[in-house]
């Protein structure tokens, strides 16, 4: 299999690496305080305290000075850190409102956090930014059977809504999320978080275990890092059930002068007028406070199961795929890929959770593939699985497979899948964790692209000595790549090779830079990767519109393009000119090449 | 049952009539020409012949002097007209842009058409709009098997969209319609159309009929009447797939003044920004013009099974529905029910094509449903809703059932459903239809509260004579009703007693007075009726913003509020007053109450 990168080298006389390097650190990402804000004064205190009643309700109102509010000011990685001065806790729509009317009015900047469990930062305050957290705002409202949909406050657990759903209605929740034990509803409609369903059961034992930990055990011990990894990880094992644009009926949302912008429905056809409440689904609290949903929820399938297949190239895991979808249809739940190189974590560090389930070793196969069905016979999920494997061994597609036999199995096969993540948390290495959307057809090659520029720019047997494992693993379902580079330390060197490399290829790609997680703090300044320039403009105009003094979240999710935008530009332009158009476009022919 | 409308009667000393009475004719509409639009002369259709290459393309650029446009003008109904002196027809995203910077410049109005099968008038202009046509942009540029993304041109038709992906990838368009052999991918999207799946074969037999005949034919012959009903009804088959807000990953737009605004995408996830094209999904064509779009598609199924059930009450239905989710949960593609009321329409006059498929007549139960499934393995289909009729009848559900036990019989039990609204327009009496979304425990009350007016307004006896028929079926999956008021003709006198008060009762119960066909020029000024004065404030101003000088699709969803509205608030507020709030509320309750 040839990369494209490696054509590249070749059409370019190996000048590439000089090419990449002018975009090197032109990723960096200075913020500096806004002295437009007013920094809050006891007259500010005091109406905020009046406002929340907190004489009655002593937790409303939370200051720095009197506790530690470094649980608020700090995310859950410890990545970024703020100092807001006070912490607000609503308990209802009323009263967001007429603390956003007062800090809009006094150009105080507000950062909303709702679990603050997301991974780039955008839930903590940057500088003196007040919080506004919603978790007080946790009632469920109503849930209609017939409909499906539920309707509760925004300050709702995610998994306070699934046990709910479950219990009282043998419903699902549409979303499901590894962080769901602290994340809130509001939170992840704000980052239109994955808009996946979790299947599985061992998360909730594993799960629950970290959440019953005080949250500063969990962070000061060593552990720490492997539960990141782990948490992050369990991401990957996700069913689609459409993405939040589709689950999301209505809202309610407190806009920054503190008008409620009531945009809640129960109905799942409605065509008068413009969809508003899209614009703020995804919009990382810059738009509004969503104080309020209304979301369309699943009936609880009865049966799983989980297929596991050893493929001789990724271009087969493509093939499979399509197959896979004609014979499971309606009951496939997830499809999942993973290199060869990946499984080394997983098979080395937790080899006490899990075992590669084929006879020889993860080494005989290059890839690896994971297919999950649930629906609501399991004799007939079993019959159109074995069915499958029938066709794939007919078809030569794969070079072995097996079909989980029990629970303990199906724990173990998945926990392959899975702990890759927690895997290279075991090593003691670092990582650095790539989140893109890309399409299939190339979704490898910037895999093999990432081993070229790697060996090219630190050494030509950094990889194969085992210094650097560059490996790639992700949800064929949906595109999204989880490309990781496990290095000895975090270090520059290291960074620079990386960064902004990989965001050039997404956008080259014409794939996303953030998949999943939304732009916040760490990504801020790269929306020219995927937006073009009058796209942002359109979103700059919104903003000014909905949030004309820009208190929602500053600092964060920036809807401009950076001044040194047209140096970029000319960068990319040099670049593609070297790039064979017809080598990266999708067609069957390059697929056939693929699995020569 | 005792109906909700019934208990007002009680309590409010049968004053409700007067009441009523006081909306009515509220939603009169009138329209003047905005004397601010140009009026279009010789120096801008040079323009327009220039931009088009009108000379190599003679089609492109039509004039109202010289040919007949009635075609253009004319809504495929014949209910709306307009004067368009000139229709353009570009057959790129760059002619469309030169020719909106153009009129934008010379504040030259603009109707934007694409199949031009709407159903409230969107489609036509209503003074002399110059008419852009994309029914030459109608290339399909590219379809990735892998993601399931179909990339094409906005004046693609649909059936052409669908036919491409079922023959060459056996996937389907995510969309289907009964006027898919005309309608296209643009105006779908900019009216957010539906967001359902056709399943039934014998439509594509019907509708070619319809479209080979030439269009004259169908609307000179005594039967266009018949078609019109036809067409319509067979919206209610449809299986559902996620609405557009899911389906649609990328647009490109041409705003106003004529920028291009790629939102193209092939990333089913992306996060990065405001997610800009769900503003332009559903806004008729009132913030820019749709040209491209990429839609996520689905595998085509390959088993089709169909149940038929009678039922004691419209509650049964309810609780058979949530059952018929629990057993059949992945294969369900539609859920269908329709009064006995309903049911004479299609056995009375469509009677060779239909049969009622059980023992007895049709008027020995009083509701009926449908059921229909598709999934990848017929046995397992049908060993599931075998099941499914047991538990039913274990459980006294029903009162008959039977299952279709071939194509013709499949057939012959969707043309009952189907049947409905061709069967009224074959009794040759008027009828007032009215397509709304309701919460469905209220949903028949709505039927049942129509009844009681009907008889309260013109005669206790109208509806047991027979003179008029309120009839009511639709989607139990959507909570979509299709309120039908059969009358001997079209006359005021009907029309004042039903309208607006259908829509009032709507907005009391927090439906939506549009589920699937938008506001357009019919319901133009009714926005009132589902959103607040804020959301319409804000959609004005969004409008403001990508089309200030409003010569996009003027004189349609008025995005304000009519001057009267603080008459109609009074009004409702005093009828709410009498409303007895838990008798609405969904609850367990109620629905035992129901079932008695």
């Amino acid at each position: 299999m040839q990369s494209i990168y490696s054509k590249i080298r070749v059409g370019g006389e190996n000048t590439n690496s000089v090419r990449w390097s002018w975009f090197r650190r032109f990723g960096s990402w200075k913020i500096e305080r806004d002295s437009r804000f007013k920094k809050v004064d006891d007259k500010d205190t005091a109406r905020f305290e009046s406002i929340l009643d907190s004489r009655n309700n002593p937790s409303s109102v939370l200051y720095q000075k009197t506790e530690n509010l470094s649980a608020y000011n700090t995310d859950w990685l410890r990545k970024y850190k703020g100092e807001a001065p006070v912490v607000l806790k609503p308990k209802q729509t009323q009263e967001v409102s007429a603390l956003l009317e007062y800090c809009n009015a006094n150009n105080i900047a507000v950062c909303v956090q709702g679990g603050n469990t997301g991974l780039v930062g955008g839930s903590v305050p940057v500088f003196d930014e007040v919080i506004i957290n919603l978790s007080r705002m946790n009632n469920i409202l109503s849930f209609d059977e017939q409909s499906g949909i539920l309707q509760c406050e925004a300050g709702v657990i995610l998994e306070n809504a699934d046990k709910y759903l479950r219990e009282k209605y043998t419903f699902i929740y549409p979303l499901d999320l590894g962080a769901k034990g602290s994340c809130q509803i509001g939170g992840n409609i704000s980052t239109n978080a994955g808009g996946l369903r979790l299947l599985r059961y061992f998360v909730y034992f594993f799960h629950s275990l970290v959440s019953s930990l005080p949250p500063f055990l969990v962070f000061l011990s060593p552990l720490w890092f492997f539960f990141f990894f782990f948490l992050k990880s369990i991401n990957h094992k996700y069913k689609r059930y459409g993405n939040l644009h589709g689950n999301v009926m209505g809202l309610e949302v407190v806009l920054a002068n503190g008008n409620v912008l009531n945009l809640q429905s129960n109905n799942i056809k409605d065509n008068t007028g413009y969809d508003l409440k899209h614009l703020f689904i995804g919009s990382e609290g810059t738009l509004g406070v969503i104080t309020k949903a209304s979301v369309l929820c699943m009936k609880e399938p009865t049966s799983y199961n989980l297929l596991f297949l050893a493929l001789p190239s990724f271009a087969n895991a493509l093939k499979v795929k399509l197959l896979a979808k004609r014979v499971l249809n309606e009951i496939i739940s997830a499809i999942e890929f993973a290199d060869f190189q990946s499984l080394k974590f997983p098979l080395t560090y937790l080899h006490n959770r899990c075992s590669f389930p084929l006879e020889g070793k993860y080494t005989d196969y290059p890839f690896y593939m994971l297919i999950e069905t649930s629906g609501s016979n399991d004799t007939h999920d079993k019959e159109k699985l074995t069915q499958l494997i029938e066709t794939l061994f007919n078809e030569k597609l794969i070079s072995a497979g097996t079909i989980a036999q029990d629970m303990g199995q199906f724990r173990s096969i998945w926990t392959l899948r899975e702990g890759i993540g927690p895997g290279i948390g075991e090593s003691k290495r670092a990582c650095y964790k790539y989140d893109v959307s890309l399409p299939l057809y190339q979704m490898y090659d910037v895999v093999e692209n990432c081993r070229v520029r790697v060996e090219e720019m630190l050494g030509h047997d950094t990889i194969k000595r085992g210094e650097i494992d560059v490996v790639g693993y992700g949800h064929l379902g949906d595109g999204n790549l989880h490309l990781n580079v496990v290095t000895p330390t975090f270090a520059s060197k290291y960074e620079n090779v990386l960064e902004p490399w990989i965001y050039d290829q997404c956008s080259y790609y014409r794939g996303s830079i953030s998949a999943e997680h939304g732009l916040g703090r760490m990504k801020g300044n790269m929306i020219h990767y995927n937006k073009s320039a009058l796209a942002v403009n359109l979103m700059k105009n919104f903003k000014q519109l909905l949030d004309p003094k820009g208190i929602l979240n500053p600092y964060k999710l920036k809807v401009s393009y950076p001044k040194n935008m047209l140096w970029h530009c000319f960068c990319l332009l040099l670049l593609k000119s070297n790039f064979n158009e017809q080598a990266v476009k999708p067609s069957q022919q390059k697929l056939t090449a693929f699995s020569r």
